[in-house]
């Protein structure tokens, strides 16, 4: 029996050093509000499920860390620019005050900045094995999940839907482009530089969309009834701002419904995987019976 | 004689209208409020530059204006988080009420976000005759001019000095990496995309290092003495702020010999280079004698 907690103890432990070492203490107030969030008790999904993607192929670990960690830069920017009093003016984020509580708007606007160009930064100093023409091609697909077609632009629809009840099309087109395509450029980028297949990458590309909808019907759902405490952020904030969710547009019931069979769905796009491709499933599972 | 104001006018031309096939119109609020910022009647230096480097050295535009117009979405980006309230709480830039001013200050930091972010996909989405591994390296070159431990630790330092008069070192300091970095980059990117030796790569180096301190003495020096109608932002602003600045340091009129004595030491870098380079000679005694 594959056993997810110790598999993702120990890829958040490598995770975790290489984002320590991608970007090392320093006196800077600007590196200081970087690290405070880069360096905060994340769940560390995304750098796992590319790492992950890459090893169901056949590939290394070490070949898609640098790329893993540039993803969770990424996300992080994406939670401290969120947060903010302009945004979801948001005080409690993976357990800590948020950036601009412990810091200054400022700072929090410029560390969210500094971490996104770090990304890039990162993605185009790799060294290694890979072509430079498939680097090329990851970096446009994570700038493409990450910007006005993908990531911002769900955030933008999240924001101007604030008291709008949306239809259940409009609500999973936002979560498309708000978590999931960064979850999907993540598989993807771990599948391409693990060295799959066309095909190999097309049938992970499924997982990484049913996954990742699931992955927001389930953050909507602990959102209702999670344990703040266990969260690291508030709970009912969605019902307090208005927003739509998955327990809100269509019920409590039919989301925990619709989150089972998204992954059911995952599943069976894995279906011609072998064992390889394991912590690929145990995560789909996970994602959604999770606590945090 | 070299007309420097018909091959400014040319090369808007070209920006501009490659600019606005980059990033199409469209219904989006989001991608409104990118164009609302990028399409405005910005002097466009910093892509002129990378194309004026490329061409001293014989390559043409067309090998570089993709990277051109991703340092533009930069510096745009730039612009629009340094203007919001939490930062320089400017309600004018380039002539038009400010992106926070028109839209709101959510959409402004998220239009800010999708530049950069637009940049990268640009940057990784050229086709042409360049080598992967010499964009790449490119990449990495804006990328680090424009991270923390460039444009941004300057911003950074900026705000943190505000009522605080720096030593001329420390000023000095925060403008190579405000803009001094970006400048650097536009024209090293330039040269190298252009096909230039390592020699002459080095030598533009010396030539942007000194006239992007130019560029920020001069800008001081119109912040004080500039037309704001001229300008399309306001004056005195520096002053109100109490931000250090050349003036305020070493006085008005060391501020113009400093000006001039660092395009001059531009111009000699620029000794051995022939006619082509006639542009980049114009562009550094344009600097120092421009209204706006």
């Amino acid at each position: 029996m594959f056993d997810l907690k110790s598999y993702l103890a120990e890829k958040n432990e490598g995770i975790n050093s290489a984002l320590d070492e991608l970007l090392r203490e320093d006196s800077s107030r600007l590196v200081k509000a970087m690290r405070y969030s880069l360096m905060a008790d994340g769940k560390r999904i995304r750098p796992v499920l590319c790492i992950a993607a890459a090893e169901a192929v056949g590939g290394k670990e070490v070949d898609v860390l640098p790329i893993a960690c540039a993803i969770e830069m990424i996300h992080t920017y994406s939670l401290i620019h969120d947060d903010l009093p302009a945004m979801d003016d948001d005080d409690l984020r993976r357990g800590k005050p948020t950036s601009h509580i412990v810091y200054d708007e400022a700072t929090a606007i410029l560390a969210g900045d500094a971490l996104l160009t770090l990304a890039f930064q990162v993605l185009s100093s790799i060294n290694g094995n890979h072509q430079a023409s498939e680097l090329i091609t990851v970096i446009r697909i994570i700038a493409e999940a990450a910007g006005y077609c993908g990531m911002i632009e769900g955030q933008t629809r999240d924001i101007a839907s604030e008291g709008i009840l949306l239809d259940r099309k409009s609500l999973e087109d936002m979560h498309a482009l708000k978590t999931g395509a960064l979850i999907r450029a993540s598989v993807r980028s771990g599948a391409i530089l693990g060295g799959g297949s066309d095909d190999q990458v097309e049938r992970l590309d499924i997982y990484a969309r049913h996954i990742g909808l699931a992955f927001q019907v389930a953050d909507d759902i602990l959102n209702v009834e999670g344990d703040p405490a266990l969260l690291g952020k508030s709970v009912g904030t969605d019902h307090a701002r208005e927003k739509s969710t998955y327990p809100s547009v269509i019920g409590l019931d039919e989301s925990r419904k619709l989150a089972k069979h998204l992954i059911f769905t995952a599943l069976q796009a894995m279906g011609r995987f072998d064992a390889k491709a394991d912590p690929l499933r145990a995560i789909a599972t996970y994602i959604i019976e999770r606590e945090k």
